[in-house]
């Protein structure tokens, strides 16, 4: 089972690694990770996307509340919520296949960040899922970096319906 | 002294808490963090903002190497790089303020994600320096949840003078 954490945690010393320890310890997986503090008030949010069996992320689940700098740990798994990865990807490219790797940075509505005479280095953003397309599509060019952030998220606020 | 070190790793069990580990054990502080697997090959890179003793540094980047999952480690500081961060932020924002908080977002060149009757949730990408700047103009506002991948980054190609 797959699942989204978000853990709002006071952004002490040695916290991260507190965290990402707990799964660790107890089998699960952590695919992905993404950790910045706020401005100024010292908190910070923490996502992860980890995979391992149900009964033990119960565990998990508690014995994060119990560290001291966890304040919320909010579970985003079946929830209603924007999620949004950052990648930056560095293609080979000349000057005959240019345009073509251009034509599928616009159509992803992504960014040219860099360019020299045999590369382009290309910013997008989106899920995980259009992030693994672009990156497919972009794999016969021949990727030669490819950095990506892991997921964060955000629950959508409007709860009527349409 | 701040540094972005960018680490390619294998993608095993508990590398995050094994590294992360290392700089907090001596007494680094982690700013930030960012990881996902690449596609396929089971490979990812870590990147980092760290902050502490230059002299630790160097018995760090030791360590770091000696990891088996650890294939490279780049410290970007200094280096001519490309470096990104992800926001989500979702502030108050009602019928007579929302054109407002929309002509902000034009000038980031961020996106509306997300709208409530008494919300809207945007997203942007660019420096930390910029993001940075976007939160403190959207603060007035009331800012209700705020998260953010931290940094990647990836080496500029062109060497060349202009």
């Amino acid at each position: 089972m797959r699942r989204v954490y978000s853990v709002l945690v006071e952004n002490r010393y040695g916290v991260l690694s507190r965290i990402s320890g707990l799964f660790s310890a107890r089998g699960y997986n952590i695919e992905s990770i993404s950790f910045a503090p706020m401005n100024g008030n010292g908190e910070g949010v923490i996502t992860m996307v980890v995979s391992g069996d149900e009964w033990i992320l119960e565990q998990i689940n508690k014995q994060l509340n119990k560290l001291i700098e966890v304040i919320k740990v909010v579970d985003m798994t079946g929830k209603n919520f924007i999620d949004r990865e950052l990648i930056l990807v560095k293609v080979h490219s000349n000057k005959s296949i240019r345009s073509e790797v251009m034509q599928i940075t616009n159509i992803f509505r992504a960014k040219i960040v860099d360019i020299s005479p045999k590369t382009l280095t290309i910013e997008a953003t989106g899920s995980e899922d259009k992030m693994n397309a672009l990156i497919g599509l972009l794999k016969p060019f021949g990727i030669k970096e490819l950095v990506r952030t892991g997921k964060i998220a955000m629950s959508r606020e409007f709860k009527g319906n349409v």
